[in-house]
Parts: structure tokens; sequence; C-alpha cells
């Protein structure tokens, strides 16, 4: 018998019809012989609609009671999804997160997880019942309602993937996995059928949309084995597992792409000790997320810095910038929002050498100017022209290889 | 320094504009130098649509699950409160049932109040917050989610009042206070200053549809005083309170009536002890309501029994009575269910006597029959012709002085 959690997210369980055929799933997985906790979003965009009235009273509403709030959604899927499975015959137990005893710190609206005390979930498995838990939300010390924030619900499946030592935990979604690259700009792109820890997390910071970067660190810390698959087709999909040493690599498993940042330069900045320190902790204290940073070298006596930001953070992140530039005695500041990070991801990389090369060729090729590079063991990334990203996807997936079978 | 309890129906909260409106009147509650706890109910008739969205899915959805989903519906309004109390400066926070230590049995969907552990609540109090309760639920002995039942707001409210020893327990409601009868058959009936428990009470049992039955038994059991106000006005209202003796009692308070029930009649029953104990044992094991029973004298060794049942139990009682008929060889089940039931109700009634007769000599100029007559010390109820009870309403009202100037 195995333990498998699934997770579905709002668009699998949008309405009583789509809760239905999630309802008959999880039946169905139960009677295969596995044992089943489920772990749900809220239905579709019901979160946005309670998130409408509370700014409707409030531009900035209190973060404990707005997290009161939102719990509400998966609150309403999550019994509904009980009764559904009721309607089958096979007898469920809804359980709030803290009721399942996902105990996180009090950071509301962005709460990590301390610890799942998981012993209500194994007594309500251990009496043969399919276990539903709400996802995105937690209990904190100080035993007030908290959410996870952003996949919230996916590192809620996970975590419980670690603490009740499941076979598998399955991410259902709305599309069929992940694929060598967007479908929607490039039709060729096909689905992997596995990839490593490693290589999910650099797709997930360079752009696949699929799985959050933080519930996929989760899974590689605790060694839990994921399958992102179709709540639509049911097909199986993409697994992402420890990366298997024995096994064949694709030097490239996808190209990543990414238009949701903009690019700050601090030109002529005095090349001394410390002034890099000073701006990114001032961008930290601006709570500004910073992605790349590139410095150049130096040339009399002074240096440029680039970073990347989501757009979202350019405004603080320009304040911040400008009052430490004139401070240091740098030349001046600029951004630039046309921007898009184009990354080949792929674990083969290692131990092939001439990647960065032939990328830059056919980038060059392409017409396409390099603004800023930067790498890791596994990725390239290069910022490009926003409106010459596509072109330059579809290049590199044809390239390299990617249109071939399934390896 | 007063503690006020104010408990909000879902009219009162239906959406935003109104929630903008109670929160204004908590916050002047608060600043007149009052500790305000605030019970809420779900938004306008959010609760009807989850009920909808259950029964899409299963015709009798499981009632634990039932339950965690329908309390999704103060979770919302209260975080919504709370958010509009914030937005007007000052500071307040929200508890779920459970998180305000009410303790319930686990008989779901009509739980009782076993106990309340407010230390929370009192601590939040200390805290200068004004604390918001979701009403119409609490938390099982076996930590499972329950909601209260029909008024389960109201009871919400007076139980906290009661373990909070709160000075009053304001219930405020889409009506401005309790009528001498129904405005809507009756318009010159006028909003009583107070009223008794025992009258209100009555009153609740006989159709005054203003407060629950059980709310206010609960209030006399601990001495809670209920004002019963509107949320509309904002006016005064109506005060339920202990009976004071010293008071100059009204004879009559109102005149209430109700058509909502249905007669069964078992004729030539054979008079011998035991048999009244089986029929309304059988009845009550088949979960019928019976409220008022009437059995006439012994005629040549039979007797003929009525009772009152809802109209909703009518099926389920006849099945019964007709079995047990044929067993204990009675001649026959009638049913009616084109009947009202035409009350006074009075606290002075006790040592005024001859209202009964003054009220049957009124009902008999009117042409109305009286089919059935029960009494308490401070109530006289008749059922008559459904199509008459709105006259018999008016000639009582007029005849009784109620629509005098308030005493």
């Amino acid at each position: 018998m195995s333990l498998i959690v699934q997770k579905f997210g709002g668009t699998s369980v949008a309405d009583t019809d789509r809760i239905r055929a999630v309802a008959e799933h999880v039946v169905r997985t139960r009677r295969q012989g596995n044992e089943v906790v489920v772990v749900v979003s809220a239905m579709g965009k019901s979160t946005d609609d309670l998130l409408r009235l509370a700014n409707d009273l409030h531009e900035e509403p209190p973060p404990r009671e707005l997290d009161m709030l939102l719990t509400a959604g998966e609150r309403i899927s999550m019994s509904l999804l009980c009764i559904a499975i009721s309607r089958l015959g096979e007898p469920s137990a809804s359980f709030t997160g803290s009721q399942a005893g996902i105990l996180t710190d009090t950071s509301h609206g962005k709460a990590r997880i301390l610890e799942v005390r998981a012993d209500r979930l194994r007594e309500s498995l251990a009496g043969g019942q399919i276990v539903v838990v709400a996802g995105f939300q937690g209990v904190s010390t100080t035993r007030d309602i908290t959410t996870l924030g952003r996949g919230g619900s996916d590192t809620t499946a996970v975590a419980l993937a670690a603490a009740l030592k499941a076979d598998v935990c399955e991410i259902y979604t709305d599309v069929a996995g992940v694929y060598t690259a967007d479908p929607r700009v490039v039709p060729a792109a096909r689905k992997l059928h596995a990839v490593s820890y490693e290589e999910m997390l650099e797709m997930a910071a360079t752009g696949g949309r699929v799985l959050a970067l933080r519930s996929v660190e989760f899974a590689r810390n605790h060694g839990v084995a994921l399958h992102v698959r179709s709540s639509f087709t049911w097909e199986p999909g993409t697994w992402v597992t420890e990366e298997e040493a024995t096994m064949e690599q694709a030097i490239i498993s996808a190209v990543t792409h990414d238009t949701s940042e903009a690019k700050v330069t601090i030109t002529r900045v005095p090349d001394k000790p410390g002034i890099a320190a000073r701006l990114f902790r001032a961008l930290a204290d601006a709570n500004v997320n910073v992605d790349m940073i590139v410095q150049n070298v130096s040339t009399g006596g002074t240096t440029d810095i680039s970073f990347t930001v989501p757009k979202s953070d350019l405004p603080a992140s320009q304040g911040v910038t400008e009052a430490l530039a004139h401070e240091i005695g740098a030349e001046a500041v600029t951004h630039d929002d046309g921007i898009a990070r184009l990354s080949l991801v792929g674990a083969g990389m290692k131990s092939h050498p001439g990647v960065a090369a032939r990328m830059f060729e056919v980038l060059a090729d392409e017409g396409l100017n390099i603004e800023m590079i930067s790498t890791s063991s596994i990725r390239i990334s290069c910022v490009v022209r926003a409106d010459q990203v596509e072109r330059g996807v579809q290049a590199l997936h044809a390239t390299f290889d990617l249109d071939a079978a399934p390896v």
C-alpha cells in the first residue's frame, strides 16, 4: 500500500463539476489500494473575490485579519470535496491547516512552516479515511491563523508528504507537466518525463511557472518525489526527483524565459570595498527582491553595477539606488523595463563544455544583443530585449534538439 | 466601564456598505468608554449559497463536512468587520468559535454549548482590542467544528455575555424590537419597551420570530439582559430581562400568531393507561416536533387526541400515527393543514382572572370557531382557521388596549 499526497489547484476545483471529477479521481486512487491525502486550494478565483471585498474596506487590511479572511476559501473547497467523496461512498474527513498540525511562524501573509504535527492525519488514515487538508494555511506559534503566501498549497502538499513519508506528492494543475519551453512560444515543445530538483529549481527561478520555487526546495530538502500532472486529462506528467547518476542526462532540459523583471544600472561607481554591500543591504531593507547582479571590471577606478528586480519593485529600487548613488558619488542611475531573461537549464551541462559558447552564437545569429549574463553549474541566463526573446527561445529550442522524442 | 456584547445578523452585514455601518457603530460604542465583544452571522444569504453548493454534490451531505463548510461564512464576515474597524483606527481581533473557546457536544448541525473557555477573549479585551467572534459555531469535544443550528448566532452572543459577565447583550436585527403584534397584520402594533424572559419565551414559541427560543432560555438561565434593536435605525429597541415585581404589569403584552403548523387527530382511541405515552414516544422517535396536545374527555370508553406539528413533519407524523392507530384499535386518523394558532401573552395575566373568557368572547363575536385551546400561566392559545386568524389578531389587539401609548 502506497501513501499518495494529491494537491489540486484552484482551477482543478473551480466549480462543483470539477470538484466531482477530482472526487472521482481521488476515490479511484483509494480503491487501487492506496492511502490518500488530498490538499486543495480555494475554488477558482474565490481568493481574489475575498481580497476585493477586503480592499473595498481598507487599502491595507491588517495582515492577521486578511489571513483569517482568505483561509475561508480552502475551508469551502475542502469540505465540498469531502461531500463529493462521500457521495461516491468513501469515508473522508477535512482538516484545516491548524487541525492538520501545520505550525508556522507569525509572518502573516508569507508564513514559514516550522513543524508539521500530523498525528491527527495519521489517526484519520489509520481509520480508513481519505484525508483532505486545506492548502496555503497554518496556525502560528501565537495560535493565530496564517497563510503561506504564493505557491502555498504546493508547499502544504510537500510538507505533508515529508511529514507522512508519502511515496509521492502529485501536483495536479491545468498543464500536463513540465515542458521543454513555454508551448505558447514554442509549439514543438514537449513534456519532460523527469527532471531533477536542481533543474526544476533553475526552471522555476527563470520563468517556469508550473511549480513554486519554495515547494521544490522543500521537496529537495526532504527527498519528496514530485509528480506534476494534469487534472483535466489525468495522464502521467513530469516527475521531479533526485538526479540519478546512472541516468544518461540530456545536456539541456529546457529553455525558459521571463519578462517580469526590469534592469537597474548605476554607472561609474567608485570601485572601493563595501560599496556593493551597502547598495544591496539598502535594497534588502526596502524589501526589494534582487535577482541577477552583474558588476563589470573596473576601468579608471570606477565600475558599473547592473541588477534586475521584479517590475513591481522598480519604483522602490530606484528610490533607494538614487539616494545611495548620490551619497557614494556615482555618476547616474538608469533603468530599463524592456528586458527579458532567457535561460538554458540542464543537468548535463556540467559535463559538456561549450554550451555557453553555442548559446551566444545562436543568439548572435538571430541578431539578439546580450545585455547581461549569469550562470550556475546547470544554467546559463542572458538578458536580452523583451521584444526579441521569443525568437531566441525558438532558436535555442531547435538548436539544442529539444524538439526530438523524449529521452 | 461597561462590557457590551453586540450581535449582528446576516442582513446587518450583507455587504461592505452595511459592514462599514456596523463598524462605525461598534467603534462609537467603544469610544463611549465600553469594552465591546461583537458576534456576527454570515453575510446576507451566503450560508444558503454554500448549502446550495453542498446539495449540488450530495442530497444528504455528511454533517461534519457540512458544518466545516458553513462556518466559512462567519469567518468571512468577522474578518471583514475587523478590517473595517481597523480602517476607523481602532484595534480589533477576530476569533472563530473554536478560538473563542466555545466548546460543544458532537451533534453536528445542532450542537449544544457545553462550556465557554473565554480566556483568550479576556486577554484580547484586556489588551484594548474590540473582540469579534464568529456566531453559530464551536468546536466539539472530539475537536471537530460544529454549528449550533437555527438562531445559533444569538445563542453564541448570549453564551459569551454570560461567560464574560457582560452588562448587556444587544441583538441587532432588521426589525426595531419586539412588537405587540406582527405590524404587517396590525398596523397599529407598537414596539414594547420591555418584556420579561417568560413573556419572550411564550412569544417566541407562538410565532414571534424576533429571537430564537433557545437563546432566550439561555439568557434567562444565566440572567443575561437582552436588548433587541435595529441595525438600520440604531434606535433603542426592546429589553428582555427578569420580571420586576415592583413594575406595574400590562395584562397583555402581545398577540402572536403562527400558521406554520398542522393538526393531526386520532378518533375513538381506547381510553386505557399508556396509550398516549406510546403515541408520543413513537412520534419523538421519528423526530417529530409535537407542539400543542389536547385530549378530550372520555365518552363510551374512547377519547379523541389531537396535536399540532410543523407542517414539514406532517408526512412523518401521519405514518407513525396511522400505524399506531391500527395497532391500538382506534377509529381513524385525520389531518388538517388549514389551521393557525392565535395566542395572547402577558405576565399580568396571572393576577387578572377572566382574560381567557374575554378572549373567547372576542373570537366568538368575530365568528371564529375555536378548535383547540391550550394555556400556560401567562399565555392562552387557540387553534382557529388559518384564513380567519388575522381578523382574530386585529380584534384581540384592539380589545386588550394594545394600540395605546407604551406603558
